[in-house]
């Protein structure tokens, strides 16, 4: 596996920078066969477009993905499909400061460190706007799923902006798409869009919590031990910028549950199915699937992008200020969240695969009851 | 990189059962010419066996390792490490009710629904004891550190015991080692044992936090985009049985922060060091390190095996009640320690070798101030 | 993929040295529910095993294969099989002297160049008892063979010996398992006898050609563009001990023929099969299976272990000869036919799976013929 | 590893077809601060280009490479660099015929077997056009070499045609880039240029030999065991379209020699530099290089698109003949050379940076002489 590619036999792989000419993704080891039209990558890619609304940043790109290989008269030959998009807004005037000074919270120290040089040009490889080629090939892994586990639906939401959390209570699915911030609680969504407006008036960031919820995983997927679903969404979501903590289930929820609460009942319902009392485990047990909603939870830190001056130092050595008057995102999570779905997808395809490979088809061991 | 494997130059595998003949780690990739001896690796072994104290299982293993290849008059040669751990004391007796019931909270039944046929003993591959495994390559890790960067030290401790948490004031790594909690805080160790006790005596188990720090890492470790410090961090931890989150630095915290909060200042220490005002990135930006605390924080559930009966069903499906009566932990994230701390070693290690091999030996980018 | 791993989805990790305590092979990736024994392991590592005839060495090991994990009640768990083979006839005597000379034609000038320092016992990792690793997990793989694709046949034999090829007019498969040699000429094995015994007598060795012969492999098979059927065959081959050639059918030949000669006419049978007019391709076309033989041969150098005085130096750098005077084959290539067969079963398997996971169960395109 | 990349540390990966849009190349894991220019990339381009002499194939194509990322200033960063290159000349209009019929030794039935659909446009991913990436990808590892090896130098040449080998006694260095077939040897170019036009004039085409020799490899490099150089090597060798054999030094015809003549005496000359009497080795012993000259040789067979009616079926199972109408390569092995070359370049690399990661720079194990 290559530093820059994420996956075992559905393998993803991205490059580019932020201020190249293109950013793209190559998908290898998807299954042939499968419908795939540039519209349908396009669908997912809109999602996470900069420039939407005024809650995220004003870069505006276009986001257009252009299949170049592996794809032929609308379906997967089974071969690399590469995505490319280009880079067009890509205003280099806003970032020439960053040459010269290492932003807090950036990578920009830790690069030069590493590398030596760096493409300091809005982040160079570091910046976010690689996520677009995820999302895109994200796209491809619902496809693929959509092939070979047709019940899989994946729904990603935010479930806190800074102190404000969702009331569970509140949840409703269909809420989700309609509002910008992907909230499933339509009492707090205005709450959150002041306080979005609050934070980008003084030029400050806030900090947000997405869950990514993957319902109709058929049990027995992921490989144990070190392949276990649950690692391999864990690195998935470390991977995306500013993820500070990945959770499965109740996550950090459980270190004050008893035993006795927090496993899950298992029973027998009429049809022979097996269920569970609650799913406290996040549908995970052993790293392989339960059958239930695979839960992820995921805490996104506030971009470090800010009007507020920060302290930090020239690559000269010589201490200075920091403000990054660009384009900026008041709360980057909202468009964490297509990316994040994208990554649950190609983690689960991925997973879906190699279970096919080592066992065959998905079994169904449920319980015919007379 | 196969499913029972981690890592990707120094990659480490284990194999075998809870109640099989015996359980092994092989390490492949190690670099030659560093002394290794048994003793070496049984010291770190003997922090995590079971049957040491009243606060956990009481299964006694000597858990005695042998390095049966790779190791020559005393020194690592470059080729495979193998450890073998023989299993002692398996006491099949106290599991033969596993074979009928799907215990909940267990991997019992996602084997099942995966494989189709399972070494239900004790577990079989999903127990923890594969876990010794893992912390005898832990110690060869360690030893690799040690001669390529001897500034690092990793330190595992528990935060939290329920409703627990340790008071970070009273932080003194100084005790740590003094407790069979590995509990930092002295004012909070003689609750925390009233309180296992306590949830012993009811059959119960209880959930934890565990958090390591690995400090005197060099700049620059840590391989952008899909193998991340922090990835790399997350996909080791969540392979840990129990574990349910993974956190980087402030972790969960991030979501109430704004971004003047959150970023860390940078600063020049009259040395030429830099410093920073503050660690809320846990040591990492842009998967990379920075030089500060690598801090990595756990949630462990408790342990499923309890006295207190929870509803399932058999292999059957007839609806049932599963006690467990055998040995089991109280907290398990006690044991886990040692555990989490020898899977960041091998993490850490690992990604100094890929570095190494991609850039050079480590650079110092250190301002020399006049 | 570690160095000391080969394959992607059945992977086949080896460790041990030839006078260490043990030697053994690590499989990870098998499918559940296989059935495996000890005994038929045991099998094909009787085909390799020295000292069981006067054309072979003479050092005596009864290379009898543990399973120690991922077998359970008689099946495969789906988990790392973990088979060890202790080592029992050392003789370190033998080998002091390799301590201080290189010896010509082995891997001690090359070991010290690369790690600094080896075990220098019996030459360590580099010695060919490692293939006895190899012969052990061969024999799972052709137990997942007989599941998933039970027309495959794997057969392996001797095509010349020094200057003396076989009279491929003569093949005849019943023959290979009749003489020591796995010649399937009966009119030139006496030859080859009396000249094995002529070579050992003056204390020199002599090369050899090996072939490996797939017949009933499903087309299909192989995963292009850089995991094709025969660079994995070329690959496996290539890590075996001496092997200083791999050719897939026609091999070298192909330089003088034309393309009128080389391609193979395809035609329909009767019953909608698919044949060809010839097998110059050796059964592989774009690095997939056409569903003929697969054909693979390899050279294998004379041992260089021999008593005939060779020029070297010594550690100091002091000019020396080399005679060696332990056990050696007189023809190594005769022992090497069982590890090829292993590795043709590992590479054929492990492709199995792949295609299995990326594609599905092996599809039969056959035409149907009213 | 994914299929469609190759390497370890240093992985590159291609994708495109023959008659798609573009194809590619993408390097990861390339060590930052090497000088890189597309200028350097497409002078190795230029050597393979078809088009450019009567001795092969007519298609035009500029090949003009594009590197979209990875490269700032002038020099690599790290990140994985993105080598594009537009399809120009495709004339779909010549090979509509392909999509009816399967072609003889091409992999049209193949791919069909596999994949159930197929890009047939000129052969689509499995077209010999895909080696145009590697070329651009071998420029980059030709980089790295020359900074972390630069004793290394690469040369490819042709060693038969047909019936016709060069002989060793007039072997050239100087002679290669002299004519359009690399060959090594002045007496015997102008016999090929006439045996080609006559191939060429028959409507046939021809095998031929080609040999690799990289000088200059320092000692100890290859990563035993199951990623030894020549292991690599073969892999790398045989993913090419067209090889049919690998062979390392003496390559097969090792089968005909004693172990007295086969192994390469050691001595030591005035410098304390090591040295050999004899290369039967090929530069590699237990799969680490010696230090003497890397030799490596493929087998490259006749190209299946000729004039002359080959026997085949149609898609629907119809008996057919093929003629291939296209412009096709008299001697395909010609374009070979430039690709074996860019492979060797690639495995180097790989491997020196593998060494790096495990063991640190090269050592000089010379002895010193007073």
């Amino acid at each position: 596996m290559s530093i820059n590619t994420i996956g075992r036999l559905l393998k993803l792989g991205t490059w580019g920078e932020s201020h190249g000419p293109a950013i793209g993704a190559t998908l290898d080891g998807c299954p042939p066969g499968i419908e795939i039209k540039e519209s349908m990558l396009q669908h997912w890619l809109d999602r996470r477009k900069p420039g939407q609304n005024k809650y995220t940043t004003q870069r505006r790109e276009e986001d257009k993905v252009e299949i170049l290989s592996g794809v032929f008269d609308g379906k997967t030959t089974g071969t690399p499909i590469q995505m490319l998009i280009w880079n067009k807004d890509q205003r280099s005037r806003d970032y020439t400061e960053i040459r010269e000074k290492f932003r807090p919270g950036h990578a920009d120290l830790t690069y030069w460190h590493k590398y030596g040089n760096r493409d300091y040009r809005g982040g160079g490889r570091s910046s976010a706007r690689e996520t677009a080629a995820r999302v895109a090939a994200g796209g491809v892994a619902r496809a693929i799923l959509q092939d070979i586990a047709p019940s899989i639906r994946i729904t990603g939401y935010m479930t806190q902006i800074g102190e404000m959390p969702i009331n569970r209570k509140n949840f409703d699915d269909k809420e989700i798409e309609k509002n910008p911030f992907w909230c499933p609680d339509a009492s707090i969504k205005e709450k959150w869009a002041d306080y979005i407006m609050d934070i980008r008036k003084i030029g400050d960031s806030i900090g947000s919590m997405v869950e990514v919820r993957a319902s109709g995983v058929p049990p027995g997927i992921g490989s144990p031990l070190y392949a276990k679903l649950d690692s391999e969404l864990a690195a998935a979501m470390m991977t995306i910028n500013a993820v500070k903590s990945v959770e499965i289930g109740d996550g950090v929820g459980v270190v004050s549950l008893k035993g006795s609460e927090n496993s899950d009942d298992i029973r027998l319902v009429e049809n022979g199915t097996i269920e569970f009392d609650s799913n406290h485990s996040g549908g995970i047990l052993g790293g392989i699937s339960t059958g239930q909603d695979v839960i992820v939870r995921i805490a996104i830190k506030p971009a470090s992008s800010i009007l507020i001056p920060k302290k930090s130092i020239t690559i000269e050595g010589v201490p200075t200020e920091v403000v990054t008057k660009g384009r900026h995102d008041p709360c980057v999570g909202i468009r964490a969240v297509p990316v994040a779905e994208a990554m649950v997808a190609l983690a689960l395809a991925d997973q879906l695969l190699i279970h096919r490979g080592q066992i065959g088809e998905i079994r169904d061991y449920s319980f015919t009851v007379d």
